[in-house]
Formats: C-alpha cells, sequence, structure tokens
C-alpha cells in the first residue's frame, strides 16, 4: 500500500511497490483518457526552494493531466519570503491547503524533515546533491519500457560520477534487480564515491576512463554532464572532455538495439547530430518522466480508478 | 447582498455581512464538496506587488477548491514588469481577464486606489502596514467556531502592538462585538497606539506588560512576532525578551479550554513544544484561513450555489 | 488548414487564415459559454524569457477560458534555471508536457528557431524588438469590430515609429488590406524605418511631425509610448514631447466617430482625461485581445467545437 506514504528515498519502497508504480506509468500511457480526472479536486504543491523548470513543470503537466490543479512557488526569491520561518511550519501550512507535496531544497535531507511535520504525502525532488528519487522512476521505467526488464543488461553511466545525485540513486536501483554489470566511465577525479561501490558485488562492475572501451558491448548507455570547473586542471579538462562526449563516429562501434539516456538538462556532452539517431531515446526519457509522476501521485493520495 | 462589493477595509462590512461570510464558511467546512464547482470557469486574479507565498497561497487554494482558476503575478520582479505602467491602468487590464481580484501592495491605499478603478471585486490581502481583512476574517471565524461566540471573552494580544496590521485590524474588528475584555502586553516601546485605544471602551482593555499576568484569566491567547529591530536597545531586547515567549512552564497557569492563536508565521515567541498541547490551534486557524476566502470569494462574485 | 501551424510572423498567414481567426474571435465573444470546455484537458506552456505580465496574463486568461491549463515560467530567473541548456532542448522537453507552447524571448528570431524544433505549435509572444503577432491580431480584431471593416480607412501611427515592434507588425499586416492610407507621426529621429517604407505604395502614406495636422481627418488613431532616453537630446525632448501627447483639448478637432488605440501600456502619451471619452477603446482593445489569443489557440490546435 503506497496510499499516504512519503516518497523520500526510493530506498524506502520495495521492489514490489516500485513495480507497482511502473506498471501503472504504463497503463497511463496506454490509456491517458481513463485518467483525465483521477485527481480531479486534488491540489499539488509544488515548493521550489531551488529553481528547477524542467522537474518543476513535469510535475505540474502530470498533475493537469491527471484532472487535478497545481499552487506553489518556482523561484528563491519566494523562499526568501517565508524567511524567518521554519521549513516545519511552512510544511504544517501547506499540508492544509494541499493533497500531495513536492519539495526542492538545496539542503540534504529537507524533504525528509518535511515528511516528519506533513500531513500529506511529501515527494522528494532533489535535496542539495543528495537523492533525487522521482528521476530514477523516470529511468528505470525508461529502461523497463524500451529493453523489456530491469535485469541483465550491461549499463555503462558516464560523466561526473562523484557529484551527480542522478547517478548515485539510480546505481542504487539497478543494483536491486539481478544480473545487471555497470561499467562505470569518468575521468580519475570523478570516479563513483568508494561507499557506493562498497555496497555492490565486486563482480557486478568494474571502472574505466574511456568511453570507446564501453561503448562495442553495453546494452544500455547513460550519459550524464561533466562539469569543467570540476576538473583539476585546465590542462586535464582539455586532455579528457573529449572521451566523455558522445559522437556519431563513436556511435559507429554501439550495439544496434543499444539505448542512449541522458537526465538533462545537457551541455555538449551528446553531440546534436546524434538526436535523430533511433538510439537516442533521452527526449523519450522526458516523457517517460511525466507518466512515472502521473502514476506515483495517483499510488501516494491513494485513488482509486 | 455582497455581491460586487470590495473588500478593502473590514470597517465597510457590516456585522450581518460578517456573520454572513463566517456561516458560509462553516457550511463549507461541513461540505465541501457541494461547493467544488461553485465558481466553475471564474478567474481569481492575484497581484501580489510584495511576495506573500502564505496569503497568496491561501487565496490559490481557496478558488481552486471552489472550482476556479487563478492568474496573477507573485514576485517583486513582477512588479518592475509593470514599470511605467500606473496601477489604474494595471487594474484596467487585469478586470478583463479576471472575474475577481487579490491585491497585495507595499503601498497603504493601493488596494482602495484600485478598486476605484476595477469593474471586478478588488480584495485586499495587505497594503503597507495598513489592514490586512482577510486575516482578521480567518481570526473572527476561529474564534466562532471554537469559542462558540464573538462577544463575552477575555483577550490577551501579545508583542509588537505598535507596528502590527493584524493587531490593528482584529481589534478594530473584535470591539464591534459585545462585552469582549482585550489585555494588551507588549514592552513599553511597541505599545497599542493612541489613535485604537481613543476609539475602545476604557473599560474594555487593560495594558500591562508581562504575559504571565495575562495568562491565567484569558479565554483567547492572540500572539504576535516582536522583531528585535523595533526595540530601542540591545539590553532592553534580551532583558525583556522572554516575557515575550510562550513556554510549557508558563502555560501551565492557563486555562484548560483557553486558545493560543497567531497569525504565522511565527519566529520563536511560540515554543515548538506548545504545539502540540490541544490549546494551540495556529496550524487549524491556518485551514479556518483558507474557508473563510472560499466563502468570502463566493459571496463577492454573487455565485449562486 | 492552421491546424498545427506555428505563429511566428502574421506574413506566414494568408488574408483567409487570418479572416477565419477574427471571425471566430467573434463568435466567442458573442457565444462565450459554448467554447467554456473547448480545450479541456490541453496545456498552454508559457515560456517567458523576458518578463510581460500584460501579455502573459492574455494568453493564461483565455487559455482558462477555454477549459484547458496552463504551466510555465514568467520571470528572467527562471531562464537562469534553464542555464546552459539550448532553446532547442527545452523546447523539446516542453513539448512532452503540453500541447502548445507561447515562447516570449529578448532574442530576435528565438521563436523561429524553437518552432524547427518543437512538436507542439509554437506562438511568438515577442521576440526582441522584432514581431509581436498576437499584438497585431489583436488591433485587427479591435479594427474589425469596432469600424466594421479592415480596408479604407485612415489610420494615424503616432509616437517611436523606428523601435516599435508592435507598429512594424501593424503596418505590415494593414497594407495588406484595400485602401488604407497611413499617416506616420513622429519626431524625425524617430520615423519609421526605411526598409518598411520601401514595402508601401508611396501614395498610401505620409509622414508628418505633428499630431494637430493629423487629427482632424483620421478614422483611427494609433497611440505609442515615446521613451525619453530615444531622444537625441533633452532640449529635443522638451521642444516635442507635448505634440505627442494626446490631451483633451487636441481630441476636440477629431472625428466623432474616430477610435484611439493603443498597445499599452501607456506612460503619459495618452492624458487620463480621455479615458471616458467614447472614442478612447484602449481598455477594450485589452478584451479584444484575450478573445483573439483564444481564437487562435483554438485554430493551431484544430479543436472541433
Amino acid at each position: 500500500m503506497l496510499k499516504g506514504k512519503h516518497l523520500i528515498d526510493l530506498k524506502e519502497f520495495s521492489l514490489d511497490e516500485i513495480k507497482e508504480i511502473l506498471d501503472l506509468s504504463k497503463e497511463i500511457m496506454n490509456n491517458p483518457e481513463k485518467y483525465n480526472n483521477a485527481c480531479k479536486g486534488k491540489i499539488l504543491a509544488t515548493l521550489f526552494y531551488e529553481p528547477s523548470t524542467r522537474t518543476r513543470l513535469s510535475f505540474e503537466a502530470a498533475m493537469i493531466r491527471l484532472g487535478g490543479s497545481v499552487i506553489g512557488f518556482s523561484d528563491p526569491n519566494a523562499s526568501s519570503v517565508a524567511k524567518g520561518e521554519s521549513l516545519e511550519d511552512t510544511i504544517r501550512t501547506i499540508s492544509s491547503y494541499a493533497d500531495i507535496v513536492v519539495i526542492r531544497h538545496f539542503k540534504e535531507g529537507a524533504s525528509k524533515l518535511a515528511s516528519q511535520y506533513s500531513s500529506i504525502p511529501v515527494i522528494n525532488a532533489g535535496d542539495g546533491s543528495h537523492l533525487h528519487p522521482t528521476q530514477t522512476l523516470t529511468d528505470l521505467l525508461t529502461i523497463k519500457s524500451l529493453k523489456k526488464d530491469l535485469s541483465n543488461h550491461k549499463i555503462a553511466i558516464c560523466g561526473d560520477l562523484k557529484y551527480g545525485r542522478t547517478v548515485h540513486s539510480l546505481v542504487d536501483a539497478i543494483k536491486r534487480y539481478e544480473n545487471n554489470k555497470l561499467i562505470f566511465v569518468s575521468p580519475p577525479e570523478l570516479k563513483i564515491p568508494e561507499y557506493i561501490k562498497r555496497d555492490l558485488d565486486p563482480n557486478s562492475f568494474k571502472e574505466i576512463s574511456n568511453l570507446d572501451e564501453a561503448l562495442k558491448e553495453v546494452d544500455i548507455l547513460y550519459m550524464t554532464r561533466i562539469q569543467r570547473e570540476r576538473f583539476r586542471s585546465e590542462k586535464e579538462y582539455f586532455d579528457l572532455k573529449d572521451s566523455y562526449v558522445l559522437t556519431e563516429s563513436k556511435l559507429k562501434y554501439a550495439k544496434e538495439d543499444m539505448i542512449i539516456m541522458h537526465p538533462l538538462p545537457r551541455v555538449n556532452e551528446i553531440s546534436p547530430d546524434i538526436d535523430k539517431d533511433k538510439r537516442s531515446v533521452y527526449f523519450e526519457q522526458v516523457r517517460f518522466g511525466m507518466f512515472a509522476r502521473m502514476a506515483l501521485i495517483i499510488k501516494l493520495l491513494g485513488v482509486k480508478i
């Protein structure tokens, strides 16, 4: 029963619960009309203490497509509004107005704290560099829909693996499914953190520093952004950056049925030449994200269809 | 008949009109479903020239729960948008788009001015440090709902009584009901202004400077925030501040059926330990505020149910 | 067939297509209830990279009055949100969430670019100092409604004719109708650009520098704002400014059935004394703008009523 639960960390949901959400996502994709009024009369509050147009609009579109409505704030100024008020008090106030609330906050743990004072379900839409569970639901739905299953895949994850909260959440989730092999592709200074590797079966992953090596064998390529300022020196940046940019020529060696994912926004790590390649699914992924959020809202609200 | 009226200052509404709004508020609380579509197809415009997440979201939730929709702007940047345009022209434009409008403005008298050029009802959601009539409706609804009546109460109002527009509006309203006794509790430099006392029956109030004295005898304790910078000296602030902070130990002496109200946001003047005390009704008050605004919107629009 | 088209530049629409939109606008004005649910379940995205309360709220009210919903962002901060992301990627993301999108951007050509990557209709709500086609639809609807026809008029256009994108778009449109005579009224340094005159029949316009001369003979007076900083010197500004301010005394010489239009916001170029003169239609024009946008949305979405 997901009704009334919060989604702070996807780890707190069982595989069965995740399956419930993904199955409903697909059903909504197949019969969107059936869900047109699922949340009629319900209000979603979007509290974005840190701006995020993409995630916010995905939630808003999701709620509206379910027949519900949205209130909230969406920029850093609005948080200064609440100046002097604790997050605890804000969430108790919002609990009076809305039926479910999405929080994006610059502080790690903010959503967790909010959930302890909320009388309505809280969804974590990113807290600091910590977690982003609805992006992971999006990723799982994309993989399940396009690759049939969440098990038995070779997955390369490429880019900034040290700071990327999207990556950490995805690894945490994907390791719960059987027989997935992870290939971490990053420059040495942006390697996946030790504490994450510690929880992985040593036979289930390897670390390399060159994208080309991985491209031939993987079923899924998960690209992420590398920020220039994260390199130790400009020299290193210029030496390494091309290894982490996906171009048409590199793609020649990849499997025909590989899929290329990206949580977006991208900067230059995927060349626009590739956008039309049928393996590029990152814009489809955006759409999966909206449906995953629709399913999540329905489940947490416990709406009967 | 409230249809078509503006709410700029609650003084302009008769006691019968206020009763009409409070009665409808309660009816909506008892039968919310009945009002689900009361304002279907109607648009509320929220013009917030000064940020106020709390009040804005209360109005938005109110309109949405009536089946209506909301347009507007919500931060100071948006007001620079209208740069060079007079408030008169802005309100005439908005009158073309919306059916009812809520204005929060940093200038005293702004809502009044707007109402003179508006072809749709204008609600004052705070103009400078002047008035905030929907907070007062909220307070009246809270008292009437939880203490049965608006008459015959001993009410302590504590904190910054000099600058608090919430306090001034509440005193203006509560003195219109019979046999209420007010106890103003504040440091000397933040006493209730002379012009407000002048309009009160001298037997209906007293002024003290220590919260403890009042606690034993009152039916209603209305707390407000004291801002540190309003004290004459840091020394005075440190000497006095604890007198105006409500703690569990102080509360021991209070009546069992006293209610503790606060317009929120609070800073530290009510200790969080007290939140679970059944006498603490400030979060319930938030909810009353939404229902009071629902009733107000219905009445000013003249919607028939 | 307008279904699925973008509106970037009104030139790309045939006169028949424009007529279709204007006819539908009038029908909606006459029977608004009939269109209450025309866009039920549809989402309009408003991407305002540059603030514009007036235009944004007009679109939002239009969509809501058609039973649809709105998502989007409305201030410059929000565009920093999308920092590092190309407009192409943003529009592809938004295409997943919404059914139709309105873009206001500080760069000329931005809407055109967006339309090339969008799978949903794009409406240009102003790109730099370039175009503003929905203002022109508004102007055409106002003229057609109040002066019966779009042909055979004497039209004075007064103010800053050099930089005003509203003026350029209007001239481009009005010249496509028969036998209109244009009188351009401006200070020498703010004359209508050569490239626009080049495309006009030389017998169809004249240029003058004094508003009084034109007032007697015109059917339509289109006023625009002159910004002080656009004059070559303060002296010139003070010498000239009164020629471009419409006052009650000047209006004495005008025809009884002349109409006075203004795209708004105005600063001081129309004296408020005139607001109640029956010839002043600029606030009515605001309302026409909302209906023109309602019709446009219906046509581009291809909604059947």
